[in-house]
């Protein structure tokens, strides 16, 4: 008799596959959150996703991101930058300024001590930037296979500027949608310098702390600016999809109004990339109370971080064909739909 | 004409390996400490060794921990209520109760859901036995063979117990050094199931949170209790040192009165090991002020996280021949060092 491993059977669509962690489940988009509703928050026993960032007893904030992106050196910054970068605009989107942060790394034997050093003066020059400090962190090794070079986790905790109550729901019908700058430099400056796609053109990360662009926000809009998001993993459709749904609203853009650079476009239509997707890391989106608009808009422009802000939208009542439509160039409508799987596997 | 690439000429004892990030940088001893203060913190620009937990901003105290360990599923544990412990008892060591944990996810692709999911539910699990919520967290995929299945980063936020002041740099010339329970356990379990090192005896890891003692024995000595720290990676051995050298006196124990384990003691007879430098994941000591000695150590008998608690030796003042002595079974005295390089790899 033959015995059959079924573990040792493969084919073309492998079933089993279903049941694995893929590349897809870390994309930011609909296989990110079916991944943490199926397994994570209901694992946790939570009701709904978790945000980003977490409210803790009063006026705290904390969020906590782990950065993998390869190449660790990239043009525009690096993995040390990137997680102060990323961490400081979590608490930002909550409407929080850091006050403290924590760094873990988890390293691969092998790894030159230079670009420990490297990155880890990165970290403490950005946190330096941002006016916070790491406080405490970790090291742990893992042998040479074990991990690709170096892994950090950054923890940040912030207090809540007075006034200021953003949240992924707080979204109304007629809110103005606002974008603090251009879209799809960090993913595409990623991309350029990925073995095998190198570009000509001089794509770099838009990677820069928003907290300070978030204070001068709700100093001029105070509660009226309702919900911030990072367009990061999943790209500015998935951010806005995320916002449309948590506040039961429909997002409507135009088309026309999203600003995507010469250069990132052509690097998207040369990959088949559509430039909504890729992730970025120093630009914000929010919605705000039409009344506040104007102002909240003039005091994002003023700003170093906000100089191309512009208006890209409106709320609309929830309950339409779907949570995100743009009207297109040529008058149509489209839906812009979250990322499915993974576009550029780690970016972040 | 022939050139050669120094990078491929190899040699048995590698010179460039001592700018390399090595294992034994993962150790929890000397090498881990040296890597510390030569790149981390002197990049970071901070002059000393950070703390495991460090103070925010008033009664707030935040701590960083990254779980790597082999086997994920060990007798007594797994990584995800190995990383809600020993997050949790580094806020105890610094008299804080939890408040808010974060979790943040690095997977490799393949890596069974149900595996995530039975973690999940540990990390639940655990976090509910400690009274604390997951508020937030993080989720990042790597591609096969670019982590070992799956990597945890937990930072932990809590509130200083009133009356608790434990730091390192604690402890005093006559204080009483307090063990709450035996060693070795969290070690020698997770050998016991590492490939081709199968014991028969049955060992556990002692993982379970201590910040329950840590209230009692603070409601018993409150600013007695100078100095507390969780004998991890390193053993009791790397813990007494960190502690003498921050407190700039002399450790003097008592061997007789250290309490291992006879399968602990076999187990590390046959492996060579030290059992005072195996990793623990359950146990604390403490320096206490000779006053309070009695009255903490009744309290850390009464807790079930302290009941096998004792004295196990006294401060002298520092200066002496070595940060931590021993007095032997046969009355002389040795000098117990910290751990140099690695021991036992990813043991948390």
């Amino acid at each position: 008799m033959t015995t059959i491993d079924p573990d040792r059977l493969t084919c073309p669509a492998p079933v089993a596959d279903t049941e694995r962690v893929l590349l897809g489940h870390g994309s930011g988009g609909r296989m990110s959150a079916d991944l943490l509703a199926s397994v994570v928050t209901r694992e946790l026993g939570e009701p709904g996703p978790l945000e980003d960032a977490a409210l803790v007893g009063g006026d705290l904030v904390v969020s906590t991101d782990g950065f993998v992106v390869t190449p660790r050196f990239f043009p525009g910054g690096d993995i040390g930058s990137l997680a102060v970068h990323g961490t400081v605009n979590d608490l930002a989107m909550r409407g929080a300024r850091p006050i403290a942060l924590t760094l873990a790394y988890i390293l691969e034997e092998g790894l030159p001590l230079s670009e420990l050093r490297a990155i880890t003066a990165s970290v403490a020059a950005a946190a330096r930037a941002c006016g916070v400090r790491v406080v405490t962190g970790d090291t742990k090794v893992v042998s040479h296979g074990a991990a690709d070079g170096c892994y950090l986790t950054t923890t940040g905790i912030g207090k809540l500027l007075p006034d200021a109550a953003p949240s992924a729901s707080g979204g109304k019908p007629g809110d103005v949608v606002l974008l603090s700058g251009p879209i799809g430099a960090h993913g595409t400056a990623i991309l350029s310098v990925r073995e095998g796609l190198e570009f000509d053109s001089d794509i770099r990360s838009d990677s820069q702390p928003l907290h300070g662009l978030v204070a001068a926000m709700i100093d001029a809009g105070g509660p009226e600016v309702h919900a911030l998001r990072d367009p990061t993993r999943g790209g500015l459709a998935s951010a806005l999809n995320e916002l449309a749904e948590a506040s039961e609203v429909t997002v409507e853009i135009a088309e026309a109004d999203i600003p995507v650079p010469v250069p990132v476009a052509s690097a998207c239509e040369l990959l088949g990339l559509d430039p909504l997707h890729v992730a970025n890391e120093g630009c914000l989106v929010a919605f705000v109370a039409p009344d506040a608009a104007d102002a909240v808009l003039a005091a994002m422009r003023d700003h170093p971080a906000g100089r191309a802000a512009r208006a890209i939208g409106v709320l609309r009542p929830g309950g339409g064909p779907a949570p995100v439509v743009a009207r297109t160039l040529v008058g149509s409508t489209r839906i812009v739909d979250l990322l499915i799987g993974e576009q550029l596997p780690r970016i972040c």
